[in-house]
């Protein structure tokens, strides 16, 4: 509500001119971390991280990257006092020597990082300086290891424990909408009424994850179609003027498209439980449900076949399909999983090959990277922990018979 | 809402009966914290998340203790492997060997809580935990140790920025005011008609901080009188049957009730903006209020005149007064820091000692610890900054001159 | 939230200042609703509703009796007016004349209890004005016809369509909560503990009906113990230390209490739907529910037994039993209906006499009433609407055999 | 939210499966309305409302008037019955033959608008019907008259105390917005991005009104813009790329459009507490406001000016403005009563005349109705109820004395 927000704002602006009272001040970046490491009193904690964290909005990458390099090279562990904490603890294990311990053996930064975020409101900001970090310190060694340390953090931050599943629809406040319009990665969404295809109609679901802190970022989203059957086609799934289906009459939940919207979160683990949440929650609201399945693209495929058999004719749908069920259930990296990213990800969640499409996705990008081929991958519920624990044990893939007979007869063409 | 929490406790239901399938097991706990911890999938780790959990329940303290030995001794650090990932550091600073020494650092344990901490609900389970530890643990360097680790992923958690501050009233939920009730720490509330007294008049207030994982548990929470002047009986504050002030017309907001909620949360600040949030809320609602101060016990004041003046008459009020100015003001632990531990946290806070009161608080709790005095320390908006710093930096005390001329005539007393 | 309390009340006095700007004024009463009625603009008509409410909040009974007297005779219809309107209607109907027709045919009375409510929160207030109303009117003409008006109104306003169904749990408001322990017309809660065991177990539930204008004023409310099988004594149901069910192991519901809660709203029917819309919600959430019964008292039994059997022993709990039975089954009033108002309720509803209870309610007043008989409705859901309508065209009491048989019984001994 | 929103439509449907058991009937229509009139329970009655309402809803236009001349024929008012009421009233005033009155003055179509409201949702579909009967039976005197018993309940069921005010922002559900692009009247919103660039920046607002039986449809919205000074030109206020300026910073809020969305509830009078209510909540928000001026068109201007100066030259702006100026100042219908309808409006309000603006609106709308002139109707808090009562009373038209010198020069040239 806007007179509550004109409120509520005006509060919160007195509430931080009394905690951390103070104007921007003239102090040197390296006494600024300094003293907010140092400070033993909040006010003076949010006057540091206030100032940090409003300086570094206004930096440019050349600014972001001096601070980067500052926190990577001044504010690192100590091998020395690590050293010596350790040899201290060695020689009697108690409560001192273990606490002395900890200490060292945690980098300034990481305490820095963390009284940063009491500000409220910092957890984004943190966030988009890690999509920063990232950025710019691809390669540098010093700050891909200062990465470690938020890595760290926001492991601990982002625990799956503290995620809510909120279901996003026609009826969510608009500048949500308008980042599930940003953030859509796999089947671009173009305009406002292109998202309402995809959120109003009674056969059309969406759910994110969200962060308490960051109450209006989702985190992760995934969008799901409920069908009669198995679908082959995204551009179908999508079609204009389809008609919908009553959502009681579906048997089929289809997970058409999984977008990660936070380049800061990167490689902070907790999209993989998205998918058996909402299949659980749906199977509870619809009990006509019975198979939960993805329509996925295959984004390594046309890659590999550059490498193994560059001659092949992508436009025979057929061929394509026999040898994307090759490549998807057979062929591997050298750690022995599979060479496909979203085949990897649906594995290890304990999901099967289930079925594959010729001339499933006809977009640009579909033809492109997997010859228009597209994947169902199936969760099955009563062996998702066994399939999940075979693949992460033994890197067995679970296939259906289908796929496995398709790959045979690829491999018996491809020998 | 009953039906729908009767709808969604069996989608949870469901929801985990997905995720983590599997019933209670037979794997000895050792198996079960190595399975967590080593799980590579979020389904397996659930399933052992749970287990742990569920026995960790129906534990008696043996069972916590022997719980408690297990993670202290055998998922610590191993100093042998930290040696050579210093070692390897120490050669080389790389992003793997920082990674490497990041993991030897940091005891299995740790990751096992975070682990833990994956199931939804875990958070307050895990700080019941923590309770349990420092009852068990005391005196245990092992376990003393063990509580470290915990302690730190708390603080972490419990970051202030995580934390909302929300109004307590007479239309909050019962399940939360039963709770207000059982952990009100300074001055009892006796039954819910006593309770409402505290909540329902128009010059009444109460706030408390609550963290979006444990959304039915306070945290820390603060009890306000709204009044005209500075009060000094709380008695008085609290009696039945006074008449109760319209609200814009108070100019004097009195904090006459701190209490933390948690015991698995000793230690972790962050009660110390609460005050200070609170006081700048109130005075935007407010604009009348000028004045904010606490109503406070000296809980060490008869402790201490029984080392010092164990002959003085504790029932002559003047005498008690004075002899309370000197002990806030002047009388300090070894550190330097005032002996009196509600002053050390107001004046942590940026307080100043504005005022005492003679037979202010004649409970038998009052008489007992605090010989009936009490002391209002002032939050003034302009200094809070200041004081906290010449606290924090110099040991300075903050007091009104009434008190420092209190003080100095006691001291010519007991000199 | 009190801080937003705060800030919106003052919202409010301002809006209202802005609005309905004014003090208390001389306006004789008769000058006001002559103002309110004739006001054009709604300024002018707020001002004047604040200044009636205001004063009628003083008036003692006589003061109230005197405006009610106002509004009875000096605001009603005009029967001259209305013949002449009548008389134009019959000569020509059209829409001019049917407007004359229509504003003749209301009293001025009904447009100034509706301009009356146009002051926000007024609703409420007219609620009790109509209370006030029942109990000074009663036996006197002129002030039960205005009474027809305020009921008139009421029921459109309190419209079924317009009426929301919300659980009551034990994380409800407190101030809700107060408002039930008061209002329990049927057994007695004499605590907050005695409110709490009647829900917070998990095999309780409460639900009430609200009025969007008055959400902190519950209208109706239902109590439901969840049970194994049809229980026969309202103690067993409400004893202490009980184990209590888990929910999903119900069979039956049990609604052991419906209360009214406002005075006010007496014959403004919105209650007939109450259990059936709670049985539908409970059959939901709880698949396992199969019976839906009341357990009810029988309000008129001793009274029916003192004209009929004046000697018959009361404590024989066979006896009672069996004439209770007759009595709801078989006695009648005049105009054909049960004697019993309960049973005319349930009956009313399409619900059958299920099953009699002797030493089924010990408390003082069950004996008296009741002579600790008390009665299961059975609301079958494949029956309700046949139940009904049988009952409503043809006065047919539906009731098991059993309880047939037991009237036949006791027919016999009677004659 | 998706998931809950499946549940509970589940709830409803069995809910209602429950209480208006039975399938679509073969009853015809009249039986129909007889039945709902007639019915005794409630259960049957919403048996028939639904079928009523449903039927409606699949009639064509033909269907929906024979519908309506049902009603207004054979549910009107009896003249014979009500004469013979008013004459046993006469001979005896008494709570009978009051009731007896009552009943005989009010036509059966009323109770029967009512009891098809006891179906949850009706009310909007209600107000579709009436939408259809102003439509389908301007002209005709049955369904005007049938219109009139409309009219009188809505103004009973959307009286001003039963509207909930809520802001309308960037952070409103979607399906909330598109209504408001939808029924925008004043300034075309053509798309979402038109759209944000009225809700987003801070110094835009937007509220509506809302009645609580129909929560997803706005009844009347107004759009705010927070300026410096009062702007003289709409197609500044809403140029795309202008600098927003911050909230707190604005001395002046302009009401640039109010809509109403609801044809069928057309002479339904709540909006003039509209602009009032939100000037209020605006100024207790925003401090620094000062000054409440609308930007309205002047819809009658050239019609008026093809009457009396068809040869005055549209694009000369100072003979335009000063030409307004007269034309609503001095310009009165026969009723003594402004000629303009938006002048009638904010007069009626209390608002007055505060300035012109030439070559404000150069819209194609705004050059055709206006010739581009503008006005500000200015809501000065000290003056609203004098200038209102003034108005009503007298008919005195307030104006600025800029605006009465314009005035008067006009009406020298004009004679």
């Amino acid at each position: 509500m806007t007179l509550l927000a004109d409120l509520l704002s005006t509060v919160f602006e007195r509430r931080y001119r009394f905690i951390a009272a103070g104007k921007a001040d003239g102090r040197p970046l390296e006494k600024l971390t300094a003293d907010l490491i140092g400070a033993t009193g909040e006010s003076a904690g949010l006057t540091a991280a206030r100032e940090i964290l409003g300086r570094y909005e206004g930096w440019d990458d050349d600014g972001k990257r001096a601070f980067f390099r500052h926190l990577a090279e001044d504010m690192r562990i100590s091998p020395e006092a690590l050293r010596d904490a350790l040899a201290a603890y060695e020689e009697g294990q108690s409560k001192f020597s273990y606490r002395r311990l900890m200490q060292a053996a945690e980098p300034p930064r990481q305490e820095l990082i963390r009284r940063l975020n009491q500000l409220p409101g910092a957890t984004g900001s943190l966030v988009r300086m890690r999509a920063d970090l990232l950025r710019l310190g691809r390669g540098d060694d010093a700050l891909e290891a200062l990465d470690l340390d938020f890595r760290h953090l926001f492991a601990s931050w982002f625990n799956r424990g503290f995620l809510v599943l909120r279901p996003i629809n026609w009826e969510s406040p608009a500048h949500i909408l308008e980042k599930i319009i940003a953030y859509e990665a796999v089947h671009a969404i173009e305009t406002w009424d292109d998202l309402r295809r995809r959120l109003e109609p009674p056969d059309r679901r969406c759910f994110a994850f969200f962060h308490p802190a960051m109450p209006n970022e989702p985190l992760i989203f995934v969008e799901v179609a409920l069908t009669r059957g198995v679908p082959g086609s995204v551009q179908g799934l999508l079609a204009e003027g389809r008609d919908a289906l009553d959502a009681t009459e579906a048997d089929t939940a289809v997970f058409y498209s999984i977008s990660n919207c936070q380049a800061g979160l990167a490689s902070i683990s907790f999209g993989n439980s998205l998918i058996k949440q909402v299949a659980a929650d749906l199977s509870m609201a619809l009990p006509g449900l019975r198979t939960f399945v993805t329509l996925s693209p295959i984004p390594g495929l046309t890659r590999w076949l550059d490498d193994v058999r560059p001659e092949a004719e992508r436009t025979d749908g057929d061929l394509m399909k026999t040898l994307a069920a090759h490549y998807l259930y057979a062929v591997k990296r050298e750690d022995g999983l599979p060479r496909d990213p979203v085949a990897r990800f649906h594995l290890g969640n304990g999901a099967l090959i289930h079925k594959l499409h010729a001339d499933a996705d006809l977009s640009d990008k579909g033809r492109e990277q997997s010859a228009g081929v597209m994947v169902n991958y199936l969760y099955d519920l009563d062996r998702v922990l066994q399939n999940h624990e075979r693949f992460a044990s033994d890197h067995v893939v679970a296939a259906s018979s289908e796929v496995r007979s398709l790959s045979a007869a690829a491999a018996r063409k491809l020998n």
